[in-house]
């Protein structure tokens, strides 16, 4: 095989400007930068697909989170797969299929610091940006280090027809449990139950949560996988049954503007509750053992997943803001070749 | 000795209507029961002293809680401490000291269930409804199994200068922790800082309880027991370090009326923190544990408390108005002889 050529260009997203409110096009920038050579033990990365997660909103802003604020004027962070092209690395050899963080834009460089060499290559590359990845693994944390359900009890998750959610569902299946999920729309819910195999989805977007929710929950909740918090988890909150247990996941509904309140936290004492945030990139020593399962199910076909796709990078704006307003179905990606 | 005269009538204190808002005196009604003769196995105990608690609050009425309501026209329930004095009884025989569960009245009969005889009579015969009782293991459970502290970090507890929260701040010390109180008043900001050994405490009635905790935790706050909840829960929660514990064991500011929501509840996402709440009857097997030490840091003056008694059954109505409000001053008791 010829070496190729050594790319000139490198298409990239920044961000520009903090959004006030909602994330606006305007707060990104497109701009192509020359690649430099590569030094002694660097590799390049061709980047096949683009993570685009709920996680990116927060970063976006500038006040206190777990992580520091996104710089402006910088590449916009993101998960990404890809290959590798050119190298001066002894390990990751041209024909590499990597995962790495390299963020919006279609070229990476590296000396290898926190990229991976795919584990399972019978996995499909997109996937470790989904079910066996960052997504996969957050609802395999959730669901076995804190809701930690017994078989017979009730698992309910948020988002359940997005890349966290699907997963947390199918896991809690597996796991004997009745899996009830929350999804926007008909359409949404009927995927849940009918690919996924939840044994009941409840649409928020019908008008009438906190009813469906209870007829979907006959027996009470047992733990809870938050993806999305505000009314969604008042809700969960009245239905949990004693000694429930709640993963708090994402709290997408306070990142626009002001935060949005908890109705009726006595309901922790008076169920005695557990509630947990919780980062899984804080977790990376549990990492191998929850992708080695997650790939194992996605060969054996036992792990459903769902992407949405859009091409190409001058996309990848519009694409979160509608990730944002919640109207992807399944894992959002970016094909970037 | 002589065998006491059999005591012919019982004052008792019934619950005559549920409170609509905060508690009014004529929720209660006091009646005179005569008393039944003893049967085999039966025993009479003159109670010494009620104990009045905040969860009575709860109980009294209708609603989803964690505990049966209080029935309608029954005696009130409550701790009591008080001496057998009449007995058909192998082992509970006349003089021996007992903490039960008798309620609001002066006599007390039993076959022995839920009664315990004082394990250590070095105590006096009070503190077994206050430190080294109920609240002093609200205490010790809430800490050590919940917020488990380390050494340097930081601890919260609200109400400090009551029965829990004395006796968590005092514990808090021990474990090399810098504590912390939020209590209402000048006076007991002063016996919390000068006569139970906390680093600092913050008044959360001079108007600026944010700031001022803010400057009491100057390293952040790691655990938190709440026994409040309300504004002051908000407050803490926005001063949480990443990886925070809160122990969840009061709400009273939700009791009367609307429940009050939790203004920032993301925070317990991007802190990672953990809020559990508890009941401490519900881990009846540590209490012996948690009770020894208690008894111990007693007869040793090394832990102290204050109690507020009131005398008569006639007056435990307005006793426990007046702590539902936050009137008392340490352990509130009502002396029954």
């Amino acid at each position: 095989m010829s070496k190729p050529l050594s790319p000139l260009m490198n298409r990239q997203v920044l961000l520009v400007s903090r959004p006030q409110g909602a994330v606006a096009p305007d707060n990104f920038k497109q701009v192509e930068t020359p690649l430099p050579p590569l030094g002694e033990g660097q590799f390049r990365v061709r980047n096949h697909f683009l993570s685009l997660d709920p996680y990116m909103r927060g970063r976006m802003n500038d006040g206190k989170s777990y992580a520091a604020p996104q710089p402006l004027n910088e590449v916009m962070i993101g998960g990404t797969v890809g290959e590798v092209v050119e190298s001066r690395h002894p390990r990751f050899t041209p024909g590499t299929q990597v995962i790495g963080h390299f963020g919006w834009q279609e070229w990476g460089t590296s000396d290898g610091t926190g990229v991976q060499a795919v584990p399972n290559p019978q996995v499909p590359l997109s996937a470790w940006l989904g079910a066996a990845g960052m997504p996969g693994v957050t609802a395999w944390y959730g669901l076995n280090r804190i809701i930690a359900p017994q078989s017979g009890q009730t698992v309910v998750v948020s988002a359940a027809s997005g890349a966290v959610g699907s997963v947390v569902g199918q896991l809690a299946k597996r796991a004997g449990c009745r899996a009830v999920g929350i999804a926007g729309g008909a359409e949404k819910c009927r995927y849940v139950v009918e690919t996924l195999g939840f044994d009941a989805c409840v649409d928020y977007k019908a008008g009438h949560l906190q009813q469906d929710l209870k007829a979907a929950t006959p027996e009470g909740i047992d733990g809870h996988f938050e993806n999305v918090g505000g009314e969604v988890l008042d809700a969960v909150l009245s239905q949990m049954n004693a000694f429930g247990r709640i993963a708090l996941c994402g709290m997408i509904a306070g990142y626009d503007g002001q935060p949005v309140p908890l109705r009726q936290p006595a309901l922790i004492l008076t169920q005695r509750l557990k509630l947990e945030g919780f980062i899984v990139t804080e977790h990376l020593d549990l990492w191998p053992q929850a992708q080695t399962l997650l790939a194992e199910l996605i060969v054996q076909k036992q792990l459903h997943y769902r992407e949405s796709v859009v091409q190409g990078l001058e996309n990848a704006p519009e694409a979160l803001i509608g990730l944002l307003k919640g109207q992807n179905f399944g894992k959002q990606l970016v094909r970037l070749i």
